[in-house]
């Protein structure tokens, strides 16, 4: 406590490593388990519980200005509390630590109400919090631009010129964007190795996982009107980690001369709880330096990533336990998302609520801190380790399991998980 | 008549070259002008008349077995009833050319009736008839991909290898469809004149029209479980006239390697009814023999494209008539539409109702049938005329008018247009 502010707690237990303490209160959308199932609800997690934010709302604790008669709470996704924009955002925070503190009695003493809201992790389903208008994928760790211009274009010019002017991106697609926990089926589709004469059909045989983040768009803005890099902040909700799963074989073949499309399209998993700005401000750290500087409607005076420590570990199915497989850092971006905001928009393109940009693969310097089986790899030049088994790509069976967590001096900021399993392809 | 089956008609008096008549019967969304507004209402076209399909199904006139109790037509978008399917499809084409001929007294005879189901065009605003979930476009035409690498890439390799192995495409911007006859704001953005040292941010000096058209997806497909091509046309409700309005400069400068993003996503505009491919039927033909032959899971039985003349046509500020610019067709289109939706669901991609699938400028081989500025003008290299001006690209003022009509011997089925004014950009 460097102010010697006593550090807030909780009535609810939370263990001391847990991802969700009462300074981060993510935002996701869940459904009991059970005979039947439960209607989706928007939640906030607490330790090991969520928090039924309908219940919540429905008992009259959201008692601020903007929320004590807003219906968003009672919807099945984020999408209309992320419309509301900061100012509600912020009420909802300060609602939620407030009923959630140790200090306050209004749910720690009344035992049916906090049955009524306090649910079980492991008695919820988690479902994707947001409908996805539209999913924008950017390229902005240059260690990856570097490493993947090296690996398809050869070593005399890995970055292209325009990388250092503006956060190249690319549309995804929004349909199969899915959550966590949702197996993956191994894609087919055509590939073209070197030196072969015809193009095959079959499965792919060089299955990837890139290891991303994606920003949550809030309000959003009017075709044509586009949003200034200095505003571009309160149009971002919240962070997820995200795994842009990748058929690098197919991708190949496909990309030139209009992008990624099969080679991505077939699966983009993304963690369920959504870590706000707010929870994340303690962790803020100076973004890269940039060099060319980038144009005005680029220029931004708070310049800022975050210190996210991101992990991406692989678990074989003959396995009991998973291996770390990269470690690397949100840090390591070198357009910020504000940056890719302001750019997005600049052109008048409209946001929408739920709108997702994410990172591109965050690979950082070193060795050990590649994104991507294609960068660890070199390609499948190179094998390594997964346990006791090696890995040029991703097999049958195989977890992907990918991690973040902001570690601070009392508590932390985690954003759980981000799985998915790879099943075999459909004969 | 060569049957000698007498041509259906309607009481509605439809003009002979209208683009609407009985047996077109095309589908799209619409609004009574006036104050207030009416709400949105799906509607088909009848002559110069829009059929507010709410109040048809309010009458209890849709009284098939698939439609009687469908709240489809009580929704302010086509989604729904894109959803059913295409027995739903015919069954509503059946009721609407049963109860629009001239012989059926239903509604011919009942003027509250009529009053209340038929509104003079000039009396409706049309709106987007779809929510589009996912935007695709693809690159159809080998004339305007030849064309483009030439461009671009120069003599030598002017269309990549993998072309003539797949429909190339890549995702859109969903959020910025929109219906024709809204203007367009020119876009800002980022260029990089060849031999320049440094970009520069400032208004499109190349903004471009592109003359496609787009595929309507009706049930979509789960994900993971590819949709085959004998099933594709099943999913296919209709087809749009669609112009994807191009900034070339902007385009140019970003695309590398990720595609096309800022240069397209500003707006694409499309014609407000949706023309089914049972009232195309009559306009089959026969698609381009493909050669190479394509991967079995891309080989189809029926071949076939629709016979869909095209036209763009630039209408300057200070003039007061349209001059046409080049004149096309669909059916120089390569690879089909089934051929793009099972390639595109191949690696387990979903489809949802409301999808768009474009197909690329349509070009076709004659110097004046290709489908945008940059290939007439060959990038600015030449000057063409638009009545008593010239332009190598879009000028501010200018409206861009495209249209196609399919032209029978007793009747069209046409698109009417899809048109859109360039605006000054902003400041
Ligand atoms: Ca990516
Ligand atoms: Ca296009
Ligand atoms: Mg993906
Ligand atoms: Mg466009
Ligand atoms: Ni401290």
């Amino acid at each position: 406590m460097a102010e010697g502010k006593p550090l807030l707690r909780s009535f609810v237990e939370v263990p001391r490593d847990s991802h969700f303490p009462i300074q981060n209160l993510p935002f996701g959308v869940f459904r009991r388990r059970g005979q039947p199932e439960g209607p989706p609800r928007p939640a906030t997690a607490i330790g090991d519980f969520a928090l039924d934010l309908a219940a919540v709302s429905a008992a009259g604790l959201f008692d601020g200005p903007l929320l004590s008669a807003s219906p968003c709470f009672h919807q099945e996704t984020l999408n209309m509390f992320l419309g509301l924009g900061r100012p509600a955002w912020k009420e909802a925070r300060a609602t939620l630590q407030k009923i959630l503190s140790a200090d306050e009695p209004v749910l720690r003493d009344n035992e049916a109400l906090r049955k009524n809201c306090l649910v079980p992790m492991s008695d919820v389903e988690m479902l994707l919090p947001i409908t996805v208008g539209d999913y924008t994928d950017f390229f902005c760790s240059v260690h990856h631009a570097r490493n993947c211009g090296f690996i398809f274009r050869g070593p005399q010019t890995p970055v292209n010129p325009n990388w250092f002017h503006l956060p190249v991106g690319y549309h995804g697609r929004a349909s199969s964007v899915i959550i966590s926990g949702t197996d993956i089926i191994r894609p087919r589709g055509q590939g073209h190795p070197t030196g072969s004469a015809q193009p095959y059909f079959g499965p792919s045989q060089k299955l990837d996982f890139e290891l991303e983040m994606a920003a949550i768009v809030g309000p959003g803005n009017e075709l044509g009107k586009p949003i200034d890099i200095a505003d571009a902040e309160d149009h971002i909700f919240g962070l997820v980690v995200m795994n842009d799963w990748s058929a690098r074989d197919i991708q190949a073949w496909e990309t030139i001369p209009l992008g990624p499309f099969l080679g991505k399209s077939f699966s983009t998993s993304v963690s369920p709880w959504i870590v706000t700005l707010d929870a994340l401000k303690p962790f803020a750290c100076e973004a890269p330096k940039q060099e060319p500087e980038p144009l005005p409607y680029l220029a931004e005076k708070n310049h800022i990533n975050y210190d996210i420590p991101l992990e991406a570990w692989i678990k074989p199915k003959e396995q009991s336990e998973a291996s770390v497989v990269t470690k690397t850092n949100f840090k390591h971006m070198y357009w910020t998302v504000t940056q890719q905001l302001a750019h997005h928009t600049v052109n008048g393109c409209n946001l929408r609520p739920g709108d997702m940009f994410a990172t591109g693969t965050l690979s950082g310097p070193e060795p050990d801190s590649l994104g991507c089986l294609l960068e660890i790899t070199w390609n499948g030049q190179k094998e390594i380790s997964v346990g006791n088994s090696i890995r040029k790509f991703l097999q049958d069976g195989d977890e992907v399991i990918l991690t973040g967590c902001c570690k601070g001096e009392d508590y932390n900021v985690g954003f759980g998980t981000c799985t998915g399993k790879i099943l075999p392809s459909l004969p």
